[in-house]
Formats: structure tokens, C-alpha cells, sequence
């Protein structure tokens, strides 16, 4: 299928094709690629399975690889075109990012980011806090002070 | 300071000397590490600014890097000692590996996940969906399909 060059459809049938590419290796075929003033800059599936990392998600290694082409840590003017609606550790990350725009493909009722407010933690994570409180923020506070100091 | 060996200060202790590297390399300074069976076996820092990544936080490398050692992309067996209590992106990645157990320092009432309910995207992200939408989820659906040929 021929898309008109530049429309969401154009960029998300490329989004498509990485996703065809996890598919193609046995991944659960998800893709994203990363659009800056019209050109794909980044460009990624998920290879949770081939890195043997449950957070390679395709947005994040895109994001990061846009990152590194871009040698900026936020993509304030990028569009990140992705086949399926983003988990929520990848619409926190595209938070951190400061992401300008997301268009996603497919909803995605089970994991997708709209859940927000349901638990977010693995249900068989437990949590602790408070230890070594003092001293965890203690390092963070003599962190910004020398900041504001130096300014 | 020395800690009772294994206890959580213990390895607490360690996720703040992650931290201090942090703060000797001017990250924002957080530090991570990932205990197994009493062994530290992933060890990590804030590397924000010196990878132009802002989703290269503590927990977020320290994860990737167990997942490595271990060979695999579950940490159930695990606990990450973090010295600030996680921000959503890193919560929900624990999510994705079912991580064992947390165990944080400081409280972060400005990022950390328990802000959940509130919005996950950044303000000025905008966002659309449904472009190629059946397709998107069509690669879903018979990746899934296929899947349950096979068995």
C-alpha cells in the first residue's frame, strides 16, 4: 500500500514495517519509528526476546536511538509514530523525553498507558522504603545546592 | 559506615555508592543495585547527561544489566535497592521483569510512581490514534494466532 508521502499514514505503514521485521523474528511484533521535521530519525521493533530484556521495547530503543542522533535528551519536536498504544513505563519515558507528539496504531486495553490508576507494580513486588532515608536525599539535596550555588 | 552484612542497610549502602559516582560524574545523583540470593549481581548510576538519555536511569540500567547476567527477563527471584523511590517509567519496567522485591531510600513526592492517578505524559504531548489501526493490531492477531498453531 502507497501512503501520501509525510501523512501519519505514510509514517505509521513505516512503523508497521519494524513491526513486520518483530514478527519476523519472533518477537510480539510492535514497531516505532521517530519523525523530525519530516524525516524518520530513529526507527526500532521490540527485542524483548532476542536481548533477553523485558524493557526493550520498541519505543524506548527508538527513543534512545533518537537521542543519540539528535546527541539531545529530549525530543520536544519529534513525533513518535508506534503500532501499538504505549505501555506505561513507555509513556513515562516519553514523559522524561518531553515528547512532542505520539500517534499510536492500535489501542491496547490490556497494558496500554490509559490504565493509569489501576496498580502499576507487578502484583508479586513487594515495596519497602525508608531505608537509609536520611542519607538517600541527603545526596540529592548536596547535589541541587551545589547547582543553585554555582549559578 | 559499616552494616550488618546482607542486611538492607547493607545493601542500601551500595546503591548509595552508586549514587556518589553520580555525583562525582554531575548526574543527578541515584544509584541502584540488584541483589540475588545475597549477591549483588547488577550495580548501576544516573547516567542522564553522560548518555544524552534521559531514560538512562539507575533502575532502568541496573535491570538490563541483571537481565544480562542472569540470561534471563525475569527478576522474580531479585530485589533492587534504589536510593530514590522509582519514577513511573522505572516502576512499571519492575512491572515488565516481576521483580521481586523494592527496597528505596528517599521518597520522591515529585516523580516517584505513588503519584500514579495523576497524568503520565508530559503536558505539551499531544496524542491521536487509530492510524492503521486494524492493521497494527491485525500483525498482533496473527502473531498470537500463529503462536497457538504451534503448541
Amino acid at each position: 500500500m502507497n501512503y501520501p508521502l509525510y501523512s501519519d499514514e505514510f509514517f505509521m505503514n513505516e512503523a508497521l514495517r519494524e513491526a513486520e521485521k518483530a514478527f519476523d523474528e519472533d518477537e510480539v511484533p510492535v514497531g516505532a519509528v521517530i519523525v523530525s521535521n519530516n524525516t524518520i530519525i530513529a526507527r526500532a521493533h521490540n527485542l524483548t526476546e532476542t536481548l533477553s530484556d523485558a524493557t526493550a521495547h520498541a519505543e524506548i530503543l527508538a527513543i534512545t536511538s533518537a537521542e543519540n542522533y539528535l546527541g539531545s535528551k529530549y525530543l520536544g519536536d519529534c513525533t513518535l509514530y508506534v503500532s501499538l498504544e504505549p505501555c506505561l513505563m513507555c509513556a513515562a519515558a516519553t514523559k522524561w523525553v518531553q515528547l512532542g507528539k505520539i500517534v499510536y496504531g492500535a489501542s491496547d486495553p490490556k497494558a496500554g498507558y490509559k490504565l493509569i490508576g489501576k496498580a502499576v507494580l507487578h502484583p508479586a513486588t513487594k515495596v519497602q522504603h525508608g531505608i537509609l532515608e536520611h542519607e538517600c536525599g541527603g545526596i540529592l539535596t548536596k547535589f541541587f545546592q551545589s547547582k543553585r550555588k554555582n549559578k
